[in-house]
């Protein structure tokens, strides 16, 4: 599989964002803890959950029909159930924002981030929709009509996610007035480099398929 | 063509990007000027160089296979001029960040933004150049056995730019001290979606094609 190299590559960046981030999220900051009455705490659900709950699992379940062994049946299942539980995480990590914002009374959906974010995430949850009607009702012509645009939508939605992850990045670096050279800015510009990268060598991988 | 409609798309928003980008810079700030002894005009050209002189182009560049009559290597010259001039534009607007940054006595490169945009410009400079010396010297064998990769490796490229292009926004909006419900911050928020759709219908373009 000519694909190969650039799946191990995008787990590899997938698992260095995910320490990364703890580190950050436990080391540097207050802990990660949805019931917790330090807000901060609360807030820290958010990016945790959003990446290694929500991209992390969406791109694996991208990768699963590369990387998974068995029919292609048994990858379709795997590639939805692996997006259902992102679903899930995910609604969790939204709610972890909007928690937050009500403990601090901040104003909630104003920014970039938030517009990208909250868009994507309903039409990840649209796509989803689709895709398991089809899985189960769909004839086989129609499913085949319909793959090309399952798979750009899926792809488009999977690299927005990561644009959300990004700008969120950004939104809570300002927030905390981190200074330039400290240790922790650079931790975070580092936890967003390798979410890029997970995104890029997902991308990759699918791309280098097509033409497999 | 299947994916003629996702082209049009993709004209549509790059082109409100543009017209968005340029209210922004030229009504509600200072003008565009890289000449000028006030320092914010020179900065606005880093913005407006960088998404119509780098990101617009190079979409085009990428559609040009898919929009532009005549044969492949018409479409070829095309994409390679295109990109090109689009580094070019690219490398004044990069200039035009590092001179404001002197003239305010600001630290260079130290935001994710920056890491970000640095990082995809030298890479997307070697792509250009990899991809010429394929043009010019390379066997009809090695064009086949590398185009994939020149597609999977340009395709994440376009995608690192709109993620430098949506984090700098978000770092200008946090610079200049916008409040949430201010018209110009959802201006510079509409900016920022109308260049990630047009770089969400570029891409899926490209998908449609493969299956086209």
């Amino acid at each position: 599989m000519r694909s190969y190299s650039t799946s191990i590559l995008a787990h590899l960046f997938g698992i260095i964002a995910i320490i990364f981030m703890l580190v950050w999220l436990l080391h540097y900051r207050e802990g990660i803890e949805y019931d917790s009455d330090f807000p901060p705490r609360v807030f820290n659900v958010h990016p945790f959950l959003m990446f290694f709950g929500f991209i992390f699992l969406v791109g694996q379940a991208i990768l699963a029909y590369h990387t998974v062994p068995g029919t292609h049946e048994t990858q379709k299942v795997i590639h939805m159930t692996l997006h259902f539980i992102a679903i899930i995480l995910g609604i969790v990590g939204i709610c972890a924002a909007f928690k937050y914002h009500d403990m601090v009374d901040m104003a909630d959906v104003y920014s970039l981030h938030s517009w990208i974010g909250i868009g994507t995430f309903c039409l990840f949850g649209l796509q989803w929709l689709f895709g398991l009607t089809f899985m189960i009702q769909g004839s086989r012509q129609s499913r085949a009509a319909l793959a090309p645009w399952h798979i750009a939508g899926g792809r488009a939605l999977f690299y927005m996610a990561i644009c959300a992850a990004l700008t969120g990045l950004m939104e809570r670096y300002t927030f905390l007035k981190l200074l330039p050279h400290q240790r922790e800015s650079r931790l975070i510009n580092l936890t967003g480099l390798a979410i890029l990268l997970f995104g890029v060598f997902v991308d990759m991988t699918v791309t280098l398929a097509h033409f497999g």
